[in-house]
């Protein structure tokens, strides 16, 4: 089966109680096809980078069979870059800045090979961007969308658009309760379910994340992790973990997506535990499985 | 097996976004035996109350099976009286009234037919209290102690002789934080499992609990709820159902633990469906059971 990511690929400087990692590789794009690099071999992923971006992190994402002819280079502008510092408590954190760089010019066109994709991963940027991609390729089995605070307060009539076009909506507690006006988040979950998707994660930072589907609910815990290193790119790791299982087992059954929640917590768990994507860079079955029997004993009862 | 139970009975007043109770039924020894009293039915509980008591709340304990001769009546002395007020994401709440009343004189004398506990639970109060508590009854298979971050603050080398002592400490999040110093809670339950408990339960509220024993983690959701109607005593909730769900089955193994997790989150999830204790007022086996089931559809997987 193929998954079609559409994301940015981009360098991020990150500070953390623990230490600082300057320009080191970040990105949704990047953290969900890494991540579902790990259950699948057929990733194509769309981004867009800047005449700085290093080859060999080209050469990374081709070793995880990630089809990298879908990113754009652009030989006058500087790749996406993006400085935060995180709070003690590992949950906030401050954007020091944001350089937009080649974003301002992304307005992807899906490469003919790409146009059939078994399933759709849509990371955090302009819905009206997100839109215009699922509109270009033949319906997926499954699209998934995430979104964040931004897009709500600047743009919700053209999200809410996109909305229509979506399966299966990621979106954080806060950025549920902002999109809906609702802080209960199960009648949160309701309100997005009539605005289109089928199926509504809320994603609760280390608190774990909620799947709605109708009146079911599941909940896939957070890892308790002795050491939290870096808590960026979680949730699109999260993502691109969910996506990768149910495009390797090719079922979007409810039955499945619960197993999909889990390894989508396992993949994150995993990723904190490092700066950048550096867990994800040579991690092996083993340590994947491993940590999924920890969720097994984690909540069995 | 009998239980015996320590703790405050109570007047409240609690203002939610969705009402007001006014001097309702509360206090930690009132919801820990009520909670209890749905596994077990020889429950003991010490307490003080003043004269201005209603006569028709000692019956609906004695209803409960609740054996209420160890609860002290103070003729010249108001009953314990809290009055707060909860946000409206009903996680945080401002204590608008404190008034101690009877609390001020409460040195209980452990009645000579309740020395010989099977198990003891120690609700939130002044921690030398609870040692001498601990000291007047012959060692029970198991000691349960919830305490908080008022005696934190206050009593520290005197919680940490109390803790000595414990078996299991029930504590939240923050206080967690706060009695250790450590601000992630897997090292901060092992450094209070350094202090004496060989178990740590860590409340967080409408996040779940996290139950350690050495190197072992178990998590327990708080169930979703579309209504949260009064969040007032969920913990005491918690600790009576984990507490009864042990002494009924006289088995205090990390596995039945579990168990004792998830049948003291669902009670904690029933009592925060109405104000103060109603919903425990005339709770069914049946209802128990079926949310005992939904947190199994919950998070297996």
């Amino acid at each position: 089966m193929s998954l079609l990511v559409v994301g940015t690929v981009a360098f991020d400087t990150i500070e953390t109680p623990f230490g600082k990692a300057d320009m080191a590789l970040g990105g949704s794009g990047t953290y969900i096809s890494v991540s579902a690099s790990y259950f699948i071999k057929d990733i194509n992923l769309i981004s867009i980078i800047g005449y700085d971006f290093p080859e060999k992190e080209l050469e990374f994402l081709k070793s995880k069979n990630v089809d990298i002819s879908g990113i754009e280079k652009i030989k006058d502008k500087k790749t996406f870059y993006w400085h935060g510092k995180y709070h003690f408590d590992m949950n906030s954190r401050d954007t020091l800045v944001t350089d937009l760089n080649v974003l301002t010019v992304f307005n992807p066109n899906v490469p003919e090979k790409f146009r059939k994709p078994d399933y759709l991963c849509l990371g955090n940027i302009d819905p009206t961007i997100q839109k215009a991609l699922i509109e270009q390729v033949e319906k997926p089995k499954l699209v998934m969308c995430d979104t964040m605070n931004f897009w709500i307060e600047s743009m919700k009539p053209q999200l809410l658009e996109t909305l229509k076009l979506v399966d299966i909506l990621l979106i954080n507690d806060s950025e549920a309760r902002e999109l809906t006006g609702d802080y209960n988040l199960v009648t949160a979950a309701k309100s997005i379910m009539a605005m289109g998707p089928k199926i509504v994660v809320i994603k609760k930072g280390e608190n774990g994340a909620l799947l709605f589907k109708d009146n079911y609910v599941f909940f896939a815990p957070a890892f308790p992790l002795e050491k939290v290193f870096d808590p960026t790119g979680a949730g699109d790791t999260f993502a691109g973990g969910f996506m990768g299982w149910i495009a390797k087992t090719n079922d979007y059954s409810v039955q499945n997506m619960k197993l999909a929640m889990i390894y989508g917590s396992a993949m994150a768990s995993l990723v904190v535990e490092e700066f950048s994507v550096d867990n994800l860079r040579n991690l092996t079955e083993d340590k994947i499985m491993a940590r999924f029997k920890e969720f097994k004993s984690l909540t069995e009862f």
